[in-house]
C-alpha cells in the first residue's frame, strides 16, 4: 500500500503575507480591537472606496437585463473598444481592440502572459523589492525567477545594465517584468527610463511585460505606457486600482497581434471568461473620472500627511512615492533601537500594541524586507493622522 | 540582434472548438441566420436561463450595501459555511467549511488542484472523450495527460483495471481526474462503482479529482459525490451548471485538510480572491431549488424529446445521457452516407446550411471524435423541436 498522496513542491508557495496580515487584523477587529483601539488598516493594497457610481449603477442595469453568461474569452467587444479609447484619449496611443484581452484581474493577466511567453524553466527577470505574486505565480508555472536588488542608486528601478549583468551571472534571460508606478515603492519609471528598457528587450529578443496597474494614481511625475515605446510590449492593467474595483476582479492584457490566438487559447481553456457582470460594468468606469479623481485627492492628501508627520515618528528613508498609495520605509534603527528581530516582528508587535496594520517588508524583498515596512495610504485621511499619531507616541 | 520573442509551446494549446463554433454561431446570428433561417445554439455548454432570481436580489442587496474589496482568498466564510451546509442537506455528508474554498468557477478550482496535488512531469489520467480543458489546463501546467480511451465496455468510464493498464504501459500515474455526470457523454458513476475508484486511487496513493460540476442535473441515476467514499478525494464543483450562473465564474473546491495551507496561498498569489458580488449572490442560490429543478424539468423535456426525434434523423448510438444536459452521438453512417470527411466537417455544414450549432466531437476526444457530436439541450424546447425538425430533413 502507498501512502497518502502529498502536496507538490509547486502546492508549497510563500504565503503573501499582506494577507495574512489582512486576515490577523479582521480577527482582532472582530475582537474589539487591540487594547481597545480600533484596528486601522495600513496594510493592505486596495482602495477603501467601492466602485464609483456609474459602475454601480451600469451593474444593476446589467443585473437586469442581461442573462450574464459566458462571454467571450477575449472579453466583451463593447469593453475592449472602450479600453482601446482610453489608450488613445489618456495616452494619446492608437491600440487596436483586437490586441486587447479582458482578464479576470491583473492576476489572470500575469498567468497568461506568463504560460504565452515562456517555456518552462525560463529565466523571467523582476526588481527587488516586487509585488511578491509575481515571484510566486512564476514559480508555480514552472519559471526561474531572477531577482535584481534595486534601490536609491537606480531608482528602484531595472536598467538595461543591471539586466544584462543578471543574464552573465544566471544565463539567458527569456523576459524582464516591470511595474512603474511600483508595489511596494510607488517608485515610477520616466518615459525615457522605460523607452530605454523596452529597447534593450527588443535588441536582445526578450519579452517586456509592463505592469501597469497603478496607473493615473501619481502625485505629479508624468506617467509613460510601454505601449508608446515598444509594439512588442505586453502591457497588463486593472480595475482594481485606480478604477476602484478590486472585488470586481478584472483587468486587461494588451500583447502583439501574434501573441492574440494563443493568449485566446489559453484563456478558453484556464478561465472560459471573466466575470460577465463586471465587464459590463466596467465599460461606464472610464466615464467616472470625477468620482475616482476625487479617491486620487484623498491618496495625495494622505501621502502628504504620512509623508509629514512618520520623519517625526523617526522613520527617515522612503523610496521616492511617485505614484500608487504605498510607502516604503527602512526601519533598520527601530531593529537596532528597542530589539525587535526583524520587520515581521515589528509589524506584529505594532498591530497587537497600537492597533495599526503595515506589512512587513519580506513579502517584497525575500532578503532586505527584514528590515522594511510598506504602509498603504489607500484608507481616510482620518485614519492616517491617528495611525501617526499613535506610531508617534509608541516609538517616541 | 535577436529576433522578436515568440509564443511558448505552452502557448500553442488546443482550441476550445465548441467556443470558437459558439463564435461562429454568433457571427452568423449577426448577419441574419443561415440562408435566413435564425440559428439554434446546441453548441454552448451552459444553461439558457439567468440565474435565478433570489441571486439575482441577493446580488442587487450586495451592490448597494457592499464595498465588494477583496475577499478573504479561501471565500466568504459565510458562502463556505452554506456550501457545507449543502453537503449535510443534499448528500448527508458532513463537511467542515474549513475544507472548503471558493474559487473563479471550477476552472480556477483546476487550476489550484493540479498545482498543488502535481510535481511538473507527473502523470495524470483522464478518460477520452472528455471536457476539453482538463487536457489543456493539465498540459499548459506542465502535466503529462495520460488519455485512456474510454466506450460502451464501461459505460464511458474509466475503471481501475483501466488505470493499471494504463500505467503499465506510461508509467507511474500520480492522479486520476474523473467527471460524473461526464462531458461530453452526460454519462454517470453509480456510488460503488466510484467507490471501487476512490479505493484503487487511495490504495495506490495517487490523487483521485473528481468533477461534480453538472451534480444536480441527472435523469433518475442517484447521484454519488467522492467525498461519500474517500476523505482525501479533492471535489471540484461550481454554480455555473444547475445553479444557472456561468458568467459569475464561480465555484467551490473540497480538499482534505492537509491540502488547505497550500491550496490557499497559491489562491492568494493566483487569484487574491474570487468575484465579490458573485459570492455575496451565490449564498441565496441554494435556496432556489425550486426555481432551478424548475429547468432541470426543461433539460428533462428536450431530453425526451431528442431521444425520440432523432433516432428518426438516422442518429443510432449515444452514450447514456444519465445526467447533465449532452448527448454524444456517433455520427459514422454520415461520414459514410454523403462523403463529410469528419465531424467538423459535418458541424460546419450543419451550421451552415440549416443553422444549427453542435459541436464536434474533437473537442473531446482527439481521434476517435472524428466520428462523434455533442448536442447541448440546455435550451428551450421549442428550439430542440425546431432543430430536430431541421436535422430530420437535412438528413433525410
Amino acid at each position: 500500500m502507498n501512502s497518502r498522496p502529498q502536496v507538490s513542491s509547486r502546492g508549497a508557495s510563500a504565503p503573501f503575507i499582506a494577507m495574512e496580515v489582512m486576515r490577523e487584523a479582521a480577527m482582532l477587529s472582530m475582537q474589539g480591537g487591540a487594547h481597545g483601539k480600533r484596528i486601522i488598516q495600513l496594510a493592505v493594497g486596495q482602495p477603501s472606496t467601492g466602485a464609483p457610481r456609474l459602475v454601480r449603477e451600469a451593474a444593476a442595469r446589467a443585473l437586469e437585463k442581461s442573462r450574464l453568461g459566458y462571454t467571450d474569452s477575449l472579453g466583451i467587444l463593447k469593453l475592449r473598444e472602450r479600453i482601446a479609447k482610453h489608450y488613445d484619449e489618456h495616452y494619446g496611443q492608437s491600440v487596436s481592440p483586437d490586441r486587447i484581452i479582458v482578464t479576470s484581474g491583473s492576476s489572470g493577466g500575469f498567468v497568461l502572459a506568463f504560460l504565452a511567453c515562456f517555456e518552462a524553466g525560463a529565466r523571467v527577470a523582476i526588481a527587488e523589492p516586487c509585488y511578491p505574486a509575481y515571484r510566486n505565480i512564476l514559480k508555480s508555472l514552472g519559471l526561474e525567477v531572477v531577482g535584481i536588488p534595486v534601490g536609491p542608486e537606480t531608482r528602484w528601478n531595472l536598467t538595461p545594465d543591471l539586466i544584462a549583468d543578471a543574464e552573465r551571472k544566471h544565463g539567458r534571460i527569456a523576459g524582464v517584468l516591470v511595474a512603474s508606478p511600483g508595489n511596494p515603492t510607488g517608485t515610477m519609471l520616466d518615459a525615457t527610463h522605460l523607452a530605454a528598457l523596452t529597447a534593450s528587450c527588443e535588441a536582445e529578443g526578450r519579452w517586456f511585460i509592463s505592469d501597469e496597474i497603478y496607473h493615473r494614481i501619481s502625485y505629479g511625475m508624468a506617467e509613460a505606457t510601454a505601449l508608446a515605446s515598444s509594439p512588442d510590449a505586453i502591457v497588463i492593467n486593472s480595475f482594481s486600482k485606480y478604477y476602484s474595483m478590486t472585488g470586481w476582479r478584472l483587468g486587461w492584457l494588451i500583447a502583439p497581434q501574434r501573441m492574440m490566438v494563443p493568449l485566446d487559447r489559453l484563456a478558453q481553456n484556464l478561465f472560459i471568461s471573466p466575470a460577465a457582470l463586471s465587464q459590463e460594468a466596467a465599460i461606464a468606469a472610464f466615464d467616472a473620472s470625477e468620482e475616482l479623481d476625487a479617491n486620487v485627492a484623498v491618496y495625495a492628501a494622505n501621502r502628504e500627511l504620512l509623508l509629514a508627520e512618520l520623519p517625526k515618528a523617526g522613520f527617515d528613508t522612503f523610496a521616492p512615492a511617485d505614484g500608487a498609495f504605498y510607502l516604503y520605509a527602512d526601519i533598520s534603527r527601530f531593529l537596532r533601537a528597542d530589539g525587535n528581530a526583524d520587520s515581521t516582528e515589528f509589524c506584529k508587535r505594532m498591530l497587537r500594541e497600537i492597533g495599526v496594520a503595515l506589512t512587513p517588508g519580506y513579502d517584497f524583498d525575500t532578503e532586505r524586507g527584514r528590515q522594511t515596512v510598506r504602509f498603504s495610504f489607500s484608507g481616510a485621511t482620518a485614519d492616517m493622522a491617528e495611525a501617526a499619531e499613535r506610531i508617534k507616541s509608541w516609538l517616541g
